[in-house]
């Protein structure tokens, strides 16, 4: 730290992304990656960006919103798109939280929430999931606070219907609720069909796990024009330019590419399905996944140990080693080749242990 | 407004961006971009890049990062990419700048600075440049505050020599200077080669100007170890993942091809020559300019017709609205082709006129 450092951000804890080694040398299942490359066209589309990068992309992203408004059902005033849904995330902590406005998630969820509410300088109450790791939606109920939840919730993967989430939104009409969907294609119920219900509710969604966009950064929210408008307020406040000219050009051949989306997301929910079946039949425990990844513990190998052994062997997985985590792993579901290599691998490693 | 926003930001004034029709129907000399397309280089890996956008980027830019330290002579350490060089402005307000440390500019700047400020509630003070638009080295010096210069300057393109900056420096020892060098490939010179005798030093560039990568995204900031450590703090804070591969490719791209860039910065200083005497013949005063853009008035037409007039005929430039800048335009540098369309639009105006 410097000299020079503000005292406001001295006891920052910044967010640790999973790891992403660049030698390519790993059957890299720990960041909740897509096994499949963006579709063709948003390639083709970025790769015609790339040759006029000499002039500013539009900070308004007009006809990629225009386009992305249409394929959501809702009018371009209630979209922002932003450098990844990190940034969404961090606009909706800093826009809709605040000393008379605290945040509230889960205690296990998406880790970078309590990295922005102590960088904003926002209070915050993490809730217990309970035993098994559902959501408490009771305990949402009427709380008052702006509320943070991922859904499906990592790293655990479970997802709340719709109707759960419409009774935390109703019954607490003077506070945002942000639903994080980051993982919603695999499964789960989106809820951006309630935004002309609800004014008080901004889904949040990324490119980066079912349209197998994570390297060009691209995220949106979709809200009330009352709630974008402020966003935007912050947006034009911090960086106008946020996204640049490759990846609003990818994100719009993708959406044209519909047909390869779902696809994708057909084939990763099958191998999830296929994949924990395996793991239970080795012995796991799994939770029900609605996302692209499984969240497993072993009945004979601890879950540090097995995540280590899997990296001398050349596979990666997302160990957490807070208290109630630390005995599972978090296994992003990849190709069904990408699987049996894991799978086999957990075999070695469980004989050895035998 | 929606009635959820929060109270810190509800008198927020957003920066606002120099126009940017989509429709490619303008000479466009209004937001100093670059004539030029990128570099071959640039554009051949950026599109490489794009076949990979499922995995996402490297959050520490490690190869790009070591690329850029080998060509500025610093090492790895001192340097921070960001997605555009708005981003590690921001950062610097945030890291550097509180109620106990203000920050300081010129009244006459580059337009996010005050807006930067206030998002991050940091006071701020704005020193009158001098009469002819120079900036008052001697009211800076040992000011205690956190100082923030644009170098050069804009919108005037006006130059401090690098000596006055570091009298500047070593007045300010317990205080964050930032020297903004977005414009600084065109005539002036860079305070890089000050980071290792200056502990309070930090530089940031662009990628988007003398590298005509506007479009991309890329900025930088240089500076000590522990400054660039706090930024870091900050930065994975907020957006660990905050370049995309295409842009980290891109930057990767044009490093390789520096002449490439030297030969596009010669031709656009040659244009500039040739445009400000082209319009000292017409009338302008026109302001002594280290950066890809003229400041320039008419003495013959107000600056508020001059730029609706030549907008109307297809040729956009920016317009200030403030006292002592409204006689005035900023006219990027395009291409010489550019340059005659720009001064025959003129003469026609003025004929008008007459």
């Amino acid at each position: 730290m410097s000299r020079f450092f503000s005292e406001k951000y001295r006891a920052l804890t910044p967010y640790t992304p999973g790891e992403q080694p660049q030698d390519q040398a790993y059957v890299k299942l720990n960041t909740n990656e897509s096994p499949f490359p963006p579709s063709p066209k948003a390639i083709l589309l970025a790769a015609e960006a790339a040759a006029h990068l000499e002039l500013y992309s539009d900070p308004t992203c007009h006809d990629l919103t225009e386009r992305l408004a249409g394929h959501l059902g809702v009018s371009p005033e209630e979209v922002l798109l932003t450098n990844g849904s990190d940034e969404i995330l961090n606009f909706a902590f800093m826009a809709f939280c605040d000393a008379a406005h605290p945040a509230v998630f889960p205690d296990i969820t998406y880790g970078f929430y309590p990295v922005f509410a102590r960088l904003n300088g926002v209070p915050y109450e993490e809730l217990p999931l309970r035993e098994d790791f559902s959501v408490d939606v009771d305990a949402y109920c009427g709380i008052g606070k702006t509320i943070f939840l991922a859904n499906p919730n990592a790293p655990t993967g479970i997802a709340l219907p719709r109707s759960e989430i419409e009774r935390i939104l109703q019954s607490n009409p003077d506070n945002v609720v942000v639903v994080d969907e980051a993982y919603v294609d695999f499964g789960a119920e989106s809820c951006v069909p309630l935004i002309h219900t609800y004014d008080n509710l901004l889904v949040t969604q990324t490119f980066s796990k079912s349209r197998s966009m994570a390297g060009a950064r691209l995220g949106f929210g979709v809200g009330s024009k009352a709630l974008i408008r402020d966003l935007n307020t912050i947006k034009y406040s911090t960086n106008p330019y946020n996204i640049n000219r490759m990846t609003m050009a990818a994100g719009y051949g993708v959406l044209e590419d519909e047909a390869y989306t779902r696809m994708n997301c057909a084939q990763i929910m099958e191998t999830r399905a296929y994949t924990a079946d395996a793991l239970r039949k080795r012995g796991f425990s799994v939770l029900n996944s609605s996302a692209n990844f499984l969240f497993a513990k072993s009945d004979r190998i601890d879950g540090a140990q097995l995540y280590l052994e899997l990296k001398n062997r050349g596979v990666l997985v997302r160990h957490f080693t807070l208290e109630r985590l630390k005995a599972y792993n978090r296994i992003t579901i990849g190709s069904r080749e990408q699987m049996e290599t894991l799978l086999s691998t957990i075999d070695t490693i469980l004989e050895e242990h035998a």
